[in-house]
């Protein structure tokens, strides 16, 4: 078991740590493709769209426009891949909405629903993402998911890594930064998390990316925990 | 089972509906005036705090000044009621602070966890309070109350009954107004509810104020659910 601060809270990042956004996508974008008899490749599709997604929230992120949560953006990038993947006038605003929607319905990791509900019993456990409340609601409600509060993106009203969504985090919890922890498959939000003096605990998803993934392979900083997944996570803080 | 619109999620007043205030604040008054060696009444401590409640969320209500979360506010307040009660000058600042979340340490009524716990099954359900999200989530692990995800005032930036108070919290659920309920013992905060198009369930608490209460004994509205308790609720909802 790790020598680990008073952590009372375990915050963690969602797309990529907690859940299987790419295959998740893609298993949907199969789905539309054949309602649609429309050749796309899946794979493609969801690396398309999770593409736009970093330049997206750098807009909000600049101060370039103003607040806007994610479900709003992710529908903007939708529309900017249509064309692109032979999807152009397929569908109507309403089917538009609801395959935005897919972002809701992702897959967890399989070692998540029991390593969260063991990490319960002993700490406050919430998601710190990027993702908005409705799609951070729907995922846990359709996947088990067992959390006690949503923090994040719409909370602060700022997109990861920028300072405040940390300071903020802790700061709504009430406790003092190193008694939360950011738990992430992402060295670039661990260090971020660092910097504001929150604990970290790096998990490793290894194909979050796909198979031949490069970045994040392994923990590149001094974090508080390094952990296989969450069953692991939950061992080595002794629940 | 009552008609019910389409309800995809129950959003509920926690000060009064789900957690009994007045007997839960009396308690920890009653034990810190034995640890102070101070004569006090507790329920008379706890009805002049909670009696400090409304005047304070006006000031924010009104715009006098800024967002402050209720933890402030009740601090404040609690600072003015121990000359009082005869507890100037006897209590740290850290005492202070940890007498101050005795909010954060209210029991629920007795049918609330098993009526919440069945309710999940089916609703998106949680809190729609006046109580900040440190206080919301420290209550719920205490008294194991299951929900799935932390609304009201801090989400919000501002007070019940405001209107925004309702149209945001559909708006983040991504849920037309009518598809989701808002459960109180309080009219007004149903009244309120109602006219920005939510749905409505009174759940009738008589005793909240003491045995003596004479406001909100019984349901002033046309609301679309009148409940004798969670239970009766769930049973009402069809779960």
């Amino acid at each position: 078991m790790a020598i680990v601060p008073n952590v009372k809270a375990l915050i963690y990042d969602v797309f990529g740590t907690v859940v299987d956004w790419r295959t998740s996508i893609a298993r949907q974008a199969a789905e539309l493709a054949q309602v649609k008899g429309v050749q796309l490749d899946p794979i493609a599709f969801a690396e398309a769209w999770r593409g736009r997604y970093q330049p997206q929230l750098e807009t909000v992120r600049s101060g370039k426009r103003p607040w806007t949560i994610l479900d709003v953006l992710h529908r903007e990038s939708l529309l900017a891949l249509l064309p692109e993947f032979g999807l152009e006038g397929k569908l109507s605003e309403a089917e538009i909405d609801e395959f935005n929607r897919a972002w809701h319905r992702l897959d967890p990791w399989p070692d998540v629903v029991a390593g969260l509900t063991r990490l319960k019993r002993k700490f406050i456990i919430g998601p710190q993402s990027n993702g908005n409340i409705a799609l951070m609601v729907n995922l846990a409600k359709r996947a088990g998911l067992p959390w006690d509060v949503i923090l994040g993106a719409e909370v602060v009203r700022n997109y990861k890594p920028v300072p405040q969504s940390y300071t903020d985090a802790a700061k709504i919890l009430a406790l003092p930064p190193e008694q939360v922890m950011m738990v992430a498959a992402h060295n670039n939000d661990l260090a971020a998390a660092q910097k504001q003096g929150l604990s970290t605990a790096f998990v490793a998803r290894p194909t979050e990316k796909g198979p031949s993934q490069t970045t994040d392979l392994k923990a590149e900083g001094s974090w508080t925990i390094v952990a296989r997944d969450f069953g692991d996570l939950a061992d080595q803080l002794g629940v």
